[in-house]
């Protein structure tokens, strides 16, 4: 439904039927419309902002990405780039911000009011990727000495667009946070009782200078729409909402996703990323994998007279190593995101472990079966030992590595995530080259360059 | 801060200080109370809940896992059962219901009253993984032509917990959603004002037999906390909310996840599961793959007197077959992730091909630099030339099959994730053998065999 709204827009738009582009776009939610300008110029963008009504300028642009706002606010005369900046989301508006060079920042600032502006530099004066820099400070406090009809008539003064007005906080005469209650709380109870008797309890907060990946996960554990953020004396900030912990969340799962596959993403939408952005994303992991792989190569130096006298031995090399490391890439992946999930914790390494060493021995001994086969087949039983042996060897020792490094890696403060599927693949092809070849050269009696 | 309350609460139900634990838990939030039983036996939470105020027993026990649940529910006695299953949330108690087998199911539901009952199973009636599965049928509706204090009227007749009260849904007289409006507006406006007055236009909602990802979808790009869901008619039969969109939403990124890394993963939590379960998850692929690889195996042989004329060729074997895969694993992560998210679509295929390929010539130019200095070291210019040309065509088609199996799965309506790091790596393998050992025969000029 709003698939067909936005393209019948952007068809509006590119025919230039002005007048009804803004008829069209009055029926539309704003998400759509800027679904439907997202991929403009501009110029064009700046042509149609005039045909939608002023008051959702702000919101139609905080929707599109934030390369376009910052090009389109470029663009714009400046009364409409302050009539856009100013009716922005104080989160909104952190996110461009904090996403432009600093000279590009500069301009934007001039378009605040020194009230604005104010609130603009404090919130990036918060750590990146902080609950400071995800908040937004639209919010309404009440009294806890208040009635229930003062709080009513104090929201009332406020009644303006809050994203946040189905929670009322309560603070103290210095701004610190001593409860909350809903609104749905302070409509139905008797308007004469006091905010005090219906307080809820302490209320879950975090503080502004804590890792945004911390306010995604209590309010997912909590199940809130909406977190507090304090600082360090408690006085209360502003708001996290669950729509930019959503946001949040899902940054969060690409870059951990992009990580597992060996690409080093940070915040990377695929369709903005330019080639060369792409490459630096890519080449270190590829450099570095190849200059292990090495190893691999040496090994098989190593065993050359093994090879040069079973030469059938190379038709079973790709199968074996790759075993190991399909294997291991398995093992990390269910690691790295149970980890991330918090679904298993750090201390859980050793149960786990007893549990992968024998889920990866029934993996192995079944694979090794299969192999067996093909080894009669290519080699006779001579090779067939040798194969099938050094499949289960080779595929339990790359699901041990494949399962320890994202705990190791975890241990030593780093992301587990850094175990990458290319990064395990490739630890785990060393390690089969050297099992299978050694094996072979054990099983089949052959001397060593 | 919960860490600890939830840590301490164990140690005292542990030291079995039943007194304590029903005082300590007064003041913790029910998700922190679950958070300290989810890993004790069914015995000892049925021990702990009489500790417990019996109208904190159902939110309690829904936090726990659904395992845990099911194992609780059998332990207690009916009247306990009856209460908890009553007081759950209804869309609590579908996903309670969905999970079990058929014959505890049973057992359940017949701790339900005829009402209830009639809803859940009415509910297990929609599609699995459906919107409908997924909502509460807990939500109040109003009508157009009702004053606003009527409709406050009618609000506080059904002041028990409501999740979804902060919106109040508008139908007509055959149910079916005509608007919505908030809570906030009903409060802040004049109550003599009509409800027509003040709807807020068409609202976002879905059928109840859609999937639940589109649930996901619409709340995310809609930035709206509840969406309710409707019939075929457009009756409303219930509400989704934000805090369930948000588990479903980790749910499918973990299977997403778990895809890219070669595990066929349905609903899978790593500590719950039982090594039966992962043995059965991974098995499939493995032994898909090892048959795959067979291909790099004959590859080989046909190439076996190349390989036997210049042996120093299987030094650099690992290192340029392994490259096109690691290639193909970032390109096929980068794709997949980005097709899931709606970064890009299927109709930008052609746009990402042209990038893929300048970024993966520049990896690959980059990469085969590297190798041909390991090439002149090891094997004279001549292998030097054939190594470093081939990393750069094994890393080119490598990556290419990484970008494009993923929209070709897409394509034809199968799962881009399908497209795994080990599958790409696989694939890759193959064609890197291939082209390697081709390079190098028609460099070296060797006859086949």
């Amino acid at each position: 439904m709003e698939q067909t709204d936005s393209a019948l827009l952007r068809d509006l738009i590119q025919h230039e039927a002005w007048g009804e582009v803004g008829s069209h776009a009055e029926t539309m939610h704003v998400q759509d419309v800027a679904a439907a300008l997202d991929d403009l110029e501009p110029e064009t963008i700046a042509r149609v902002l005039p045909e939608l009504p002023r008051e959702r300028w702000a919101k139609t642009v905080s929707y599109l990405n934030l390369n376009l706002q910052n090009l389109l606010l470029q663009q714009v005369d400046d009364e409409t780039g302050r009539l856009i900046m100013s009716e922005f989301s104080p989160d909104d508006r952190t996110t461009l911000l904090e996403t432009l060079p600093a000279d590009q920042v500069e301009q934007l600032l001039k378009l605040l009011s020194p009230g604005e502006l104010k609130h603009a530099l404090q919130q990036l004066g918060y750590p990146e990727e902080s609950a400071g820099r995800l908040m937004t400070t639209n919010f309404i406090t009440v009294r806890e000495y208040w009635s229930l009809s003062t709080a009513l008539e104090h929201l009332r003064r406020y009644r303006e667009d809050q994203e946040t007005i189905n929670t009322l906080y309560i603070t103290d005469y210095r701004g610190r946070l001593q409860g909350t209650i809903s609104l749905k709380r302070l409509v139905l109870e008797d308007p004469s009782r006091k905010v005090e008797e219906l307080v809820t309890g302490e209320p879950v907060s975090i503080f502004a200078s804590e890792d945004r990946t911390e306010a995604v996960r209590l309010i997912q554990h909590y199940d809130i729409t909406a977190l507090p953020v304090v600082d360090a004396n408690g006085a209360m900030l502003g708001v996290v909402t669950v729509d930019d912990i959503m946001d949040v969340a899902e940054e969060e799962n690409t870059e951990d996703f992009h990580k597992i596959g060996g690409v080093s993403a940070v915040g990377l939408s695929l369709r903005d990323a330019s080639p060369a952005l792409l490459y630096r994303k890519r080449i270190g992991w590829l450099v570095l994998l190849v200059f292990m792989n090495v190893f691999g190569g040496a090994g098989i130096a190593y065993f050359e007279a093994t090879i040069e006298a079973v030469i059938a031995l190379v038709f079973f090399l790709p199968l074996i190593v790759a075993s190991g490391g399909n294997a291991g890439a398995q093992a990390a992946t269910l690691m790295v995101r149970a980890l991330a999930t918090g679904d298993v914790q750090a201390r859980d390494w050793l149960k786990l472990l007893g549990k992968e060493l024998g889920v990866s021995l029934a993996l192995g001994l079944t694979m090794g079966a299969a192999v067996s086969i093909l080894g009669v087949w290519r080699g006779g039983p001579d090779v067939a030992i040798v194969v099938s042996l050094s499949t289960v060897l080779v595929v339990v020792v790359g699901s041990m590595v494949g399962m320890l490094l994202p705990f190791l890696l975890n241990r030593f403060n780093m992301d587990p995530a850094t175990a990458s599927a290319p990064l395990i693949t490739t630890i785990a092809d060393v390690c089969g080259i050297l099992i299978y070849l050694s094996i072979a050269t054990a099983v089949l009696q052959i001397g060593t360059a």
